[in-house]
Order: C-alpha cells, then structure tokens, then sequence
C-alpha cells in the first residue's frame, strides 16, 4: 500500500495522541490533520487546538467540533431503543461512540482530500477494530493507520523519550504510568489496566469518576418522570430537553444518588476477556425508563422478539458493526416497533438503585377491564382460557402417548 | 368427557381451596385427594391437614410433601443456568413453581387411582396454563378440573355463602376482600391486583413482605461469596449449602438488605398486560452471582448463545411449557455449557443493591498475560488483529463500493 | 355476545358456503353479504353472484372483486422476500391467502354495516386461526362466526339434507363426499384429507391438479431468465410483468415440467400434524430465482441474519399472525435487506428440477478480482488471513489451555 | 514463533502437496511427516505412500488411514440431524471434512512429537481457517504452518520450476493449470475457480464428475426405503449398513439417477463471494430422508426450535467452529431432539429429483384419529378451538383498539 500523503487522525490533545501526531509526520512524511470532538468526555476543547498549533498543524488543518447532540441523538437514542446490553450487564458506553469519531474522520478526509485515517486506540482492544470497520464501511479507499500497532514505542520510557526527543511538552502526572486507563463521553467513564486487572480484587475507590458512592449518596430517595415519544426520552419532569440536555441531565441526577456503577469482566472481539469499571448514570436510568415505557405500550410479541435479537443487536455495536446491513436491518425493525412507545415514566433513585415505579400513557395496551380480578363486565370469557389450554396441550397430550407406548 | 371419580386437589389449607374441595365433592360426587406442598412459602403445613381431615378427606387421601429441596436442585437451579429473566426483568419465581406441583399431583393420581386433578387458579391467568400443560404433558389422560372457569361462585359474597352454607371455617381477616392476592414460595413473593391495578400508581409499602424498604436496610454494606460448582450456588461464605439452605440463606441476606423488589408490568401468556410487584431477595443474588462467576468461566461464543436463547428459554417457563421438547432440548444445550462453571464470586449487599466486586476460579478464561497494558510476553501478536480487521471489513468495503457506485 | 345482524360471509359459490349462507340467515336470523374474490383459483365468479342471487341475496349485498394482482405485490411477494419456509418444505400457498380474505370482509363489514364477518373452514384447521385473528386485528369490534364449529351438520348426509330442505342446488358430483379436499388460489394448490391420510401410501396421481408428472413433462429442459427489482421479480424473458402477471407465467412454466410438487407432513397451530400435498410451481421457481439473485446481492451479514429469522417469520404467516406487529417488525428488516437485491437470474427448468444456472447484477457483490486463483494484483493479502485467524483462534486456545488444566 | 523441528503434513500425494513436503524441509530444516487420508475421496493411497517414500519420508513418518466410518459417524451423521444447510442450500460437503483431518494431524504430532501440523488451503479460502481453528482448538500449542500464505511460489511456472528443482515427479497433465479445482470426500465433490469464475455462465458439463446429467438418468422412477434411528440413517431397503456404506450407496443411487447438483455463488468466512459446483448426491437423498422422518417423529416445538438454530449451526460449521463450546452446545440440543426419531421413510429417485411419499414410524405422532376429516370419536373438540382464537386475538384486539384511538 502506498505510504499516505494525508491523514486525518483523532486528536484528544493529550500526550499519547500528541506524540502519534508527530510520529506520523515523521514515519511518512505526511500531512496531519486533526480532528477533537466534544462527546460530552468533560473535557476544554481550545487546549486541544492550541497544542495542535503549537505541533506545527495548520490551522485551517485544525478540526474540532461538538457533535454531542448527533452522538444522542443519532447513535445513543437510537441504541436505547433496543434495551441493549451486552453480556447481560454492559451498556456499550465506549462503543456507541467510536462510529461517529470514524465517521467525522472520514468525513474530514474528504473534505480536506486526505487518503488516510489514524487513531490512537492498541492493538489489543475492541477499538481498534470499532475505528476501522466503521473507516472502512464508509470508505473502502481509506487507509487506516493505527500506530500502536506499528511503532515499537512498546514501553512508557520509550513514548516519554519520543516525546522529550521532539519538543513535545509532558504534564508531570504524565510521566509517570497511569494506575488505569480512561475513555469518557457523554454516555459514560470507563476505566481499565493495571490497578484493575486483578478481576477478584474490588476496584478501589478512586477509580470511580462521575459517580459519587452508594454510601455517600443522598439518604432521601428522589423521584422523577420521564416523558417518552416514539421511544426516546424527550422530557423531564415535565419539561422538554434535547437529546444532550436530556442525557446531561440524568447524568446528573444518576450521578449524585450512585447509579450506574458496573464492575465488569466481558469477552473481547479480539478474544481475550478483560475487566473494566463503567460508569453509565444516565444511560442505567434511560433504560429502565424505557423498558417502564415499553412494558404499557409494547405489545408481547412485539417486546419478545426484540428481547430475542437483543443480544445480537448488542453484539455488532460492541464488535463495531454499526455500518453494517445486518445492524441497520435490526434497528430498521426495532424502530418499527417503537411507533406508539410513547408516555411517562416515574421513577425512583436512592443510592444506586433505580426503579420504576409508576407508568401512563394514551397509548397504552394495558386493560385494567381485562386485567381486573373484579367483574369484567364481560371483557374476558375465562372459559376461552380451557380452549385456550386444550389446544396448546395437544401436541404435549401426543408426545406423551407416544412416549409412554415406547 | 365422564365425569371424574377421584380427584387430586392442590390444596394449601386457606379458604379458596377449602371451598373448592367441598365444591369438587357437590359437583362432581367425587372423591378428593388433597396435596399440599411445602415450596418455601413460609406457612405451617399442618394445619392444612387438620382443616381437609375437618372437612372429611379421609386420612389416607391426606397429602403434605416438604418439596424444598427438589424445588430448588430441580427446577430453581437449572433455570438459574440460563440467567433466565422474563421481559428483561421478572425472575419467574411464580411459573417455576407450578410444574412441581402438577408433577405432583398427577403422581399423587397414579397412586391413587385417581382420574383428575384440579388446582386454584382463575381463567384470567397464566398459572392455569401452566398447572394444565404440565399435568398433559405428564399423563395425557388426566383430567384437570379448574373449579374458577366452571362454577357459579363470581363474588367474594357468594364465596362466603358457599362456606358458610358447607360449615367451611372462615379466618375473621377472610370475610372482606384481601387488598392485594399473593402467591409465594422459596424463590418469590408475588402480589397482585386490586390496590395494585392502576400501573402508574406507586405501590404501596405493606405489599412487600419479605424484603425491608431498601431505606431500612442496615447502612452498612456486607460483602459475601458465593461457591459455585457447575453452574450452581453450593457454597455461602466458604460453607456447603443444599440448594434449599442456600437458597433460604440468601433470601434472608437480601431480605435484610432490601434486593430483589420489582414493580413489573408483563404480558401474560393470556394475551393481557397485568401488574405484579415481586420480590426475590435470594434469587436476585444468584442471578448476579451466576453472570459474575460466567463472566470468567464461560467462553464469549457460548455466552453469547445462551443470551441469545435466553428470552425463548424464559417464555417457555413463562408460558408453561417446562415439560416440552423445546424446553429439555435448550436445557441440555445449558447444561453443556455449565461444566466449567466453577469458582467464587463476591459480592456486595447494600440498600438493595448487589454488586459483583470480585470473582476467582481454577476454570478462569480470563488472561492477565493477555490483556496486561505491560509486555505481554509475546502472549499476543498485535500484528494479528490488523490482519483480523482486514478481512472482517472486505464484505463491507464490497458493500461500499458497490453501494457508491449504484 | 349480542346475535349479529348483517354477515358478510366468505362465499365461494360451491355447495358448503351456500348450505353456511342459509344457515347463518336461519341461525341468527341475519342479513348475509357475500364476498367472493378472485384469488387465482382458476374458477369462474360469475357463477358465484347467480347462486347468491337465486339463494335470495339483495343485489348490493353480493361483493365479488379481482384481487389477483393485490395479492400477489402486497402479500405474495414481500413473503417470498424472505425465502420463507415452513418446517423446511411448504410455501404458504395456502396460509398467504387468509389475511386477504380477511382484511376484503373487514372492510365490507364497514362499508355495509355488518357488525359479523363469516368463513367455512372447520375447527381442526389452521385456516380457522388465519381468518379470525386477521379479522380481530383489522377490527377489535368484529365478530366472527364458524358454523363448522357451530352447527351440527356433522356428516355429509345431514349438510346434503339440509341442502334439500332449503332448496340449495346440489351439483351431482358432489352429493357423495369428494376424495380428499382442495384449496387453491393463484400461489398453489393444496390436497387433504381422505384418500390422502395414511402419509405412509404415495399420494396416488389424480390428486395432482396443477403440474404435469416430472416423467410426463418435457424431455428437453427449458432455460428462463427472470428480472428482479428490489427483491420482487418485474420481468420474464426480458418482458415487463405484473405481479400477478408475472406469478401466472411462472405457473404455466412449472406446471408444463412438473415443478413444485411437494409431499408434506406438517405440524399444524392447532396441535395435530397433518399430511398435505402441494403444488406450487410460479412459487418454487421464484424462490430458487430469488435465492439465486440474493446470492450475489446480498451481504453475507444480511443473507444470514435473514435465514435466522426466516423461519420465525413463516412460523408466523402460517399461524396466522400476518396482522400483528412481529410480523410487520420481521418486514420491515427483510424490506430494508432487498434494496440492492436487482438483476438477472438465469434458470433451467426439467422434469421437476428448477435449478439456477447463472445470474448477474449491476449490484453484484462478487468480485472475480478478489476470489480468482490468478493473480490478484493485490485485491486480498493473504497474510491478513493468518492474522484473522489467529484472532479467532484466540478464545479457542485459551479454552483449550483451560480444558487441558482441568 | 520458534521454528518447527517437526511438521505433520496434510498429504494427498499429488503434485502441490509434494511441493510443500520439500520447501518444508527446506524453509524449516524440519522433518516431515505425512497424514494421508481416505475421506472417501476415490483416489489409491498406496501410490501417496510411495510418492513420500520417494521423497525421502521415514516409513515410521507415513500415516495413511482410513477413516471413512469415524467421517460418516462422527462428523456427517451429527451434521444431517440438524439438516444443515449453509445459505439455504450447500450441504456443506468440504467443511465437515477439515476438522477431522485437524484432529488426526494433532493426534499424530502428539504421537510423533512434532511441533507442528501443515496443509495445503491457500489464504483466500475457508479451508485455512477450518483447518487452523480445528488444530489450536484441539492443541493450543501446536504450531500451524500454511505455506500457500508464506512462500513466494505464486504462479504455475514457480512451481513447476520448483518441482523440477527439487527432484519431484510431475504427472503429464499437472504442467499445465488444471480449468477449476476439484475437493473431494464420501459426502460430496467441490468444483471451483478457473472456468467457474464467471457466475453468469453456466458450469460446462465436464465440471460434473460424481453425477450423472439428469437428462441422461434413467427415465424410470426408482423408489427406495431408508429406515433410521435416532436420527441417523441405518438401514436402505431393509438393509442395515454402517455409515459409511449407508452414504456410499446412497452416493450410488444419486449418482446414477443425477440428484445432488449444486451452482452456488456463496459468502465465504474471508469475506468475498465465490461460486462452487457441487455434487453431493447421497447426502442430498439424506437431507430429504431425514426431514421426512422427523416429520412424523419430531414435535412442532422441537422441530421449529431446531429450524430456527439451524442457520447458526451450519454457519458455525462452514466458518470452521466444529470444536467450539457454541457448537457442542448446539449438537447437545439437536441430538437431545433426535431421541424418537426413528423410522423409515420411501422415496422417489428421478432425474435430479428425490422426493418424500410415503413415511411410517412406531414413534409416529401423526395421529389420524385427530387430523380425520372424518367422524373423530372425540379425540378433538372443535370447541376448543374458538377459546384458542380469542385468547390468541386478545392481544391484537387491543392493539387494534389502541391503534384506532391512536
């Protein structure tokens, strides 16, 4: 392949991704581009530019943007719909994410006429392959160049004296190692490596970031509701957020009541399983909002057969399939579904928890005429019911004739 | 169909089923037999015996069997395999129970000589659904008798005439209407109904019996370790449990701690949306348990089966189908894949919360060598996954290429 | 339930609907509409509104529509778009029919007023299930009504008594009872009952109706080409049809060389299994066609996530689910999948065989530069393969690594 | 990676593996040994162990076996009970042979101390990955050595020359390239590449070798019976064979009567289309014997449970996954399903086709009492049926209610 003229990579502004920057002029003697997205990771955005100037990038080269509002509304919304988890517990928080990254990439790459794309993520991990699938799809002329698999800058000595060696400046808690590794946007903080790769030893506590602990949580339980159309939360005790607004705002409440904490052992794409600490405050209220919703306005056998490709849904995002027919034939299906998942939910938050507690809507499917241990006022013929049992056990009545008689 | 001679009543004791044994002799001019378990539920069974011998079963028709133990290494337990949860949520404490039972009484018929079997359920239900399957798919020429669908008896004030005209006891605290109708055994408490009909109505605090207010609950987590030995819980902080014990041990825990509430609305089986609030206190710790000990044990392809069949596997037990093809065949496919399923999990209780904070096994799959942010040893080529991102992303940069071209 | 005043009932104009139209008139003292719809039976209509009028049906009552076309694009064809299937073998034929039907009765019910809809199929079938639940989901209001289950015209000679006492015209073949009984329309036609009920005897040959024996049909094979647009085929030998049009040739072309014939034991929705004999031959050319153009359009991630749930989805149209919104969800992902799914598939048709023997499309995926044994000039690195499977091998290793130990 | 000291070669005896034998020896300095299988293929083995003879091969380095019955038993049989097809259609004659050839060649390198296994697939195939991931699974490690990705050997000329060079024997008509490439075993012949490339044209009739063309069978029918238990084929017209001779007869009977032909363009693991001709006449015979057994045998729950998997199954197969956990998981499920599937099914052989007509079993659950048009003495009420429509249209009705309010 043809070493690239022009690469646009994913700059967060800090040291690794500083040093990959000059790692590409240097090793092919390209053009860089940089491209810094706010996804809610709470971090200033100017510094990323000034750093990126002060690299030598030129300015109209500089990129930075804030796509909060498209990374909920057009990737986390779409998402929740589905309730997906992955491996039963994980809410795709890092996930979710790197599609859009690869998507502005290659977007940039057109607009800037560059031939390649770069990104910071190892070798070992999901994210790699999240980036470059995504790259791929939406491209398939682009080139993708993942350095830490290239390069032999294997040790932190080594990054630190490439650093050193090219003016690049080193914050001096970055000098040392970190105890463990941090992704961050607006959906959720994860945190692996070193300090946490003991899966039986509890995580200590000054891993968690955006959540305060269970036990320091406020000792009153706080209620709330959320308002839903079309499958999305789209207000908030009455008043209506966007997309980002929205997810900020339960960041917020989830945060301070302790939600969201998940400590995690998953199995990677790449085949190896690892250990991480997720922190979705926002995300763990919106999805059981959304089941609370769902559970009035979902009909059994619309609500079984998404509970049944869940996991596979899960699993492309996870194995960064998002630009994949396979996903968008799912979630083709899934928004199908979510044509009258409308109304409130009222939920309950203290110290960790969040349960649903209450639910309302105009479309709902609940029948409290049906359900009713009262007269029904002939709603419901309970005799139908033994019809009902009859035909069902038929087959069983059969199995059971023959299986004697064998 | 003839009329039955001889009928095996699923009886617990209370006036419901008092009054339809005196209904079953009336109607039919049958005689009844009388089964009453011992699931968990946490009532005497004695007295049970001392009403049916009152109102004249014959001593000899006198059934009360202690099924704990089966309950739970037979039935609990292997569901517990799968991580069954129903509608992303419900514990399925209620349908387990029900095939148990009929196994029961259509033993109890074989024994007896009896043609018929009968049980306490209403035709708004799914429990007659899965008292009848079960009791088909075991004998195909039982007859089942479900006394709600057939009699006259459609208000609580006729009830009462019945007994009251057939000299049944009626407890003081049975002439009204209970607020709330409640089934229970060693994995739940389930209570439904009447005050509990509005779904947007929060329930209120004296439904929940077994479990404290998670704001009750000591302010001081507790941290536990559960064995695990094929799948299944067998020891509790270093010590060898039954499956009853350890399933008795862990509803106290998580009664203590206030785990295991759920404020649900479900699809029944019936075709109506109906409200339950249900409590499993023990079953919400192995639950997470059971994913924790998975999470290092299992591989990701064989998990990731299991997730996928999950919801089919559930809906059955919901639906009553424990005793079908389908049901035995997913359960074999769940077994095989539990054989490694050993080791420890720790976990922390907490106001309701249980957290997986550690887990450890001989059988692990998790690889510090292979994860490790250090030198890896060579454990793992990193060149490799560019070659894996390569050739997963050739169908879609095929699909990109002919997608722009079209 | 109130007493219906207005019927519309599914009229054929044969003996059996006739004796149903009296009879509803006489059971409910009700007014009957009658609908007949050309489905592609291949019988006359005509005949149909004289035997209603001479049965005393008012002129505006008697509906009899052509839905050949409507047939064959809104349900014939998004079926075949998923390849579908039931237990392996059987096309539908029969069961895509029914939620047609259903939705005209519907509808007449509304424009004339009638509050009941009524069909003649007997309560062991499946056909039953198919009209009533597309009845009850188009109108939740309707009534149905099945004398099958109803009267008790229970043998041939009381339904031909019946016939003499209210003057219903009884054609001479048909007071004796028919071989085995028939349902056809412009997809199949299908054969049961009778002479064809032990399924260990070969079907003898006067039950075939709609193909030539294979060893009758042309001792030269034929080749066809069939145009396909969006999943749906539009043209035969480079000719334009219509749905209907198009499904017509295909008929007369599979039926001349004894295509589509198929021998079936099936398991039926309500418990019993059955035997059938089918013939379908326009369908089994499309599907081998429509197989034949996926298979060079389609992504394999989409090809498969299809065949995952294909057989859920014919599940559902043979259960008569057609109406619900699984079935409409399970659409909505194969509709968004045919997008790209245009060109040519070329067929050899002999003797019973359909076999594909070419295909091309401007949309193909293949692509000769990548799969060709001769150089490749770089399209596919065959290193990246080790890499691929290195990764993949990756959790297998370490699974083994673990087995080994234990 | 160490390089090997001792290689187990995968070795047919011909031209190109007797290449690989040498550039072994001399890329490595390793001794070979050599694996030479009777899959059922057609071809002498005695000539492959002359040719390594001559080659230089110890005579103690020379493994030939015939391991035809461990193929049909062990790898076929299993297979067909889950009436895989891969893509709707290949019966994936070529995959199921690899991991057998995997197993043998690790057990041989544990018997002979070798450090490595080699083959003959190229890097553009499905066969490398099936080889690799049968051998890391079975021995996590053993090395795995695929020189077709490594050499530099990259046309005919290079070969030949190297050939020549090398003192290896050159058959006649190996110096030229063969028109298409040509795998073989006792379940099918793959035919690929060269003339085939273009899936447009059909494949010339000198592609076909195992079938004859259904023009030239024999104009008259053939009927035979194969009688099964549990699942497998045990005896054919009254005769109990072994596996082996059960498919070679079946290979026989297909062959001559031109059934079990194949043009598929289909998706392969490495991501790209190909296209394949396919024989695989007894297996074709099988697939339609075993349906029909099952279909008088297998319960409706079981045999759509097993459809439904039936996809993943066979995926799991063609990409290689026979030794995972996910696919042992599968064939506990399927061989549970399998237990009354006993019995024997007639059919009819003609010209390509090969029908189902007629099938019996004392395991049969077809019940004619139940399906009988006729009178049924009761064994179904049609009664029953009404109560298991509403129940069924409850939830659509309620749909349909809110939908029209909606």
């Amino acid at each position: 392949m043809a070493a690239p003229k022009k690469v646009v990579l994913a700059y967060s502004g800090g040291l690794d991704t500083s040093i990959i920057l000059k790692w590409l002029e240097i090793e092919y003697g390209c053009e860089v581009v940089t491209f810094t997205a706010d996804l809610g990771q709470g971090e200033e955005l100017e510094p990323a530019r000034k750093k990126a100037e002060m690299l030598g990038v030129k300015p109209e080269n500089i990129y930075i943007d804030d796509v909060r509002e498209e990374f909920v509304r057009d990737f986390v919304f779409p998402m929740f719909r589905a309730n997906a988890v992955y491996e039963g517990l994980y809410l795709l928080g890092t996930s979710i994410a790197r599609p859009l990254i690869s998507k502005r990439l290659v977007e940039i790459a057109a607009e800037t006429g560059a031939d390649a794309v770069a990104h910071g993520a190892t070798g070992k991990g999901n994210d790699q392959v999240r980036f470059e699938l995504a790259a791929y799809a939406l491209n398939p002329e682009i080139q993708v160049i993942a350095p830490w698999r290239e390069w032999d800058l294997s040790s932190r000595t080594k990054l630190i004296e490439f650093a050193e060696q090219h003016q690049i400046p080193i914050a001096k808690d970055k000098r040392g190692e970190a105890p463990f590794s941090v992704d961050a946007n607006l959906l959720h903080t994860s945190s692996e490596g070193k300090v946490l790769e003991d899966p039986a030893v509890e995580a200590p506590d000054y891993v968690y970031q955006r959540t305060v602990h269970p036990e320091d949580a406020p000792d009153t339980p706080e209620h709330i509701e959320i308002g839903f159309s079309k499958g999305d939360p789209v207000s908030l005790n009455g008043k209506d957020l966007t997309p980002a607004e929205m997810l900020t705002a339960l960041n917020e409440l989830g945060g301070k009541h302790g939600i969201g904490r998940l400590d995690l052992v998953e199995g990677r794409f790449v085949g190896m399983k690892s250990r991480g600490i997720y922190e979705t405050p926002g995300g763990t209220i919106m999805l059981e909002a959304h089941r609370g919703i769902e559970s009035i306005t979902l009909d059994r056998g619309a609500a079984h057969l998404k509970d049944e490709l869940m996991p596979k849904y899960a699993e492309l995002i996870y194995n960064g399939f998002w630009y994949s027919p396979e996903r968008e034939m799912l979630q083709a299906l899934i928004d199908k579904s979510q044509e009258h998942v409308n109304g409130t939910v009222r939920l309950k938050l203290y110290k960790g928890l969040v349960q649903t507690v209450g639910r309302w809507s105009e479309d709902s499917l609940y029948s409290e005429a049906h359900v009713t241990f009262e007269d029904d006022a002939g709603a419901y013929d309970q005799a139908d019911a033994a019809g009902f049992i009859k035909i069902n056990a038929l087959r069983l009545k059969l199995l059971a004739a023959r299986d004697k008689k064998g």
